[in-house]
């Protein structure tokens, strides 16, 4: 169809986002009921969200027929109370998913570059492609940035350099002093966007304070999401720190009604729900033992990570899905990230790593 | 800052999109009462959403840790029973603003061309230069479109045309049979978007049907949205139908969960409940009777519209509009539409018309 053809290559050539199969799919696929499925496929909250949060989300229902508030006015100003930032430092995305598309929108494009670690999230390369930019995957070490190498590759076509902290899927994590440094030799003139969607899920020891840099490097944005420990997948709501020229720039190409006002409502209560998110943290480390002893016990390899969820080996990652599948488990194969002898579970309830761990013998090859 | 002057010129031009005032905004601003104030601002549903449909977000809400199916295999399964068209020939957005961005993502850029009316809505130019192409647009005819004219403007470089029927915020209205006989002389490799944000609106011998259109005419993307008379603005829904070539290049450029699953749920629930939508066409109609009438006792100029909306002239749109919010009701000027003597008023509730009809006559200048 020429009119399709027409369309820019760059456009032509990508290859969506593979999501983890939801739920009711895998039922529709193999006939199972709902209820005896386990999905450990997409790093979320298996505690759900905490009370003060359905509360909120209650209340906005009631007025769903008008338009979110555009500007965020509510969740932006308990980001502010919450982080110390100022309003203008702030841009809502739907999910942070929209502030890396945001990020890719307004300062990528045909002649630029981003670069991004091997392993790294999907979206980096996704979104730099549909922007006509050219990704530059620096190779990984020890499945984990290589912050050297990535400064290496910085030319003066780069626009942009994506940093995953901890890093999905692979769970690795950099230390906060190597982060600064990295970020006092990055030029000015390029963007790094640190990406901390899992950043609740950080140990005592390991916590740094990213926001508290912005200040002192106005080419630093911060993006995290209420998606993964704030149990707010379904309603899409992340959100980007930086300094304001960036921030308005984003904004500029922000759809202007991107998040959803149950999304905004639910978000701002979240936020300041200590009680939950330090459940969220307990009940994760207690699962992520509880796997990982699972896997010795098995004698398979894994990464060691620092998010709710964790890599292991299996050889052929496909063929160990397909038969977790057939068991009604839902996992994650990660051949798109050039790993397909591994496979990325996601930590969830004791009773759903547990059904996870009985059937994972049967189903290796 | 040289990061951000580095961003393309395109991007740094864009003035991003005026949002009708929320009520919280302007109760902050001026010290009122949120329940004072009348917003009349943003053609919302004055209903609210009908039974059933408040019934699925509940169900929604109990599994909102999920993220939401990105494939949105319910709502596309229920838009293909209501409509009779594949599931290949869906597109989910997040409102059918989502549909636009899609639209200029996959078949604008550099050296390439949109074409679109004056006075025609906003998001079509915005998302032209967001995405790098040149917007020609082509002046009205009676504040609508003129399709000759907007023929006659098609260069070898236009990718893509958009119509708005009725058209936002004139509330023009282009008979079935015109837009037909347009579609048969568009060039085959050029994408009509027409957009039918307003159609659950048009009177019964108004009403037409671009769906069964889209078989003969490939080139034809169909856009609706659930933000207007389905009252779920505050969810952002709204989908595309077209030829499966253009489908599947829209799901290219569109973010892996770009609809929040309560509005999923709402927007399946909503597609089958006639009797609220037939509630909604009754009250409009009275509303906008209403609403005529008292500007011809005030002798004041209207365009007939054929949406949940009109548009009367004041003079000094800007300065009558600020009276009104003086006095806590919130329309919508249109200076950024090139119409700064005129402001849009959204059909609401009958005491809220009225509201408005009495403390418009002391706000004009």
């Amino acid at each position: 169809m020429r009119l399709c053809d027409l369309a820019p290559a760059h456009i032509r050539a990508i290859s969506p986002y593979q999501p983890g199969k939801p739920i009711s799919e895998l039922a529709r696929e193999m006939g199972l009921d709902e209820a005896s499925i386990v999905k450990l496929a997409s790093n979320e909250n298996p505690l759900g969200v905490g009370e003060k949060t359905r509360e909120a989300m209650q209340r906005a229902l009631a007025d769903i027929a008008r338009y979110p508030d555009g500007n965020g006015f509510e969740l932006k100003d308990a980001l502010c109370r919450r982080y110390g930032v100022a309003i203008d430092q702030i841009v809502l995305g739907n999910g942070s998913n929209d502030v890396l598309e945001m990020v890719a929108g307004a300062f990528l494009g045909p002649e630029r570059e981003a670069v991004f670690a091997q392993h790294a999230f999907a979206v980096y390369p996704l979104a730099t492609q549909a922007a006509g930019a050219k990704g530059i995957q620096v190779p990984a070490k020890n499945f984990g940035h290589d912050l050297d190498a990535m400064l290496a590759a910085i030319t003066p076509a780069t626009r942009v350099v994506f940093i995953a902290n901890p890093n999905n899927p692979t769970g690795t994590f950099i230390p906060g002093p190597e982060l600064e440094a990295f970020l006092a030799r990055v030029p000015a003139d390029v963007l790094v966007v640190l990406d901390e969607a899992y950043t609740e899920y950080l140990a005592p020891d390991q916590r740094y304070d990213a926001i508290g840099w912005i200040a002192r490097f106005p080419n630093l944005l911060v993006s995290r999401t209420f998606s993964k420990a704030y149990g707010l997948a379904g309603l899409r709501v992340g959100y980007g720190l930086g300094n304001p020229a960036v921030i308005d720039l984003l904004n500029r190409v922000r759809q202007p009604f991107n998040v959803c006002s149950v999304g905004l409502a639910a978000a701002a209560a979240a936020l300041f729900d200590d009680d939950f998110l330090e459940r969220s943290y307990v009940a994760n480390a207690a699962g992520m033992q509880q796997l990982t002893q699972g896997f010795q016990r098995l004698g398979l390899d894994w990464i060691p990570s620092a998010g709710n969820f964790v890599t292991f080996k299996v050889g052929d990652g496909a063929a160990v899905n397909a038969a977790l599948l057939a068991q009604g488990v839902i996992v994650r194969p990660i051949g798109g990230y050039g790993m397909p002898e591994w496979l990325r579970v996601s930590i969830g309830l004791e009773s759903e790593n547990a059904r996870f761990l009985e059937v994972l013998p049967d189903c290796l090859v």
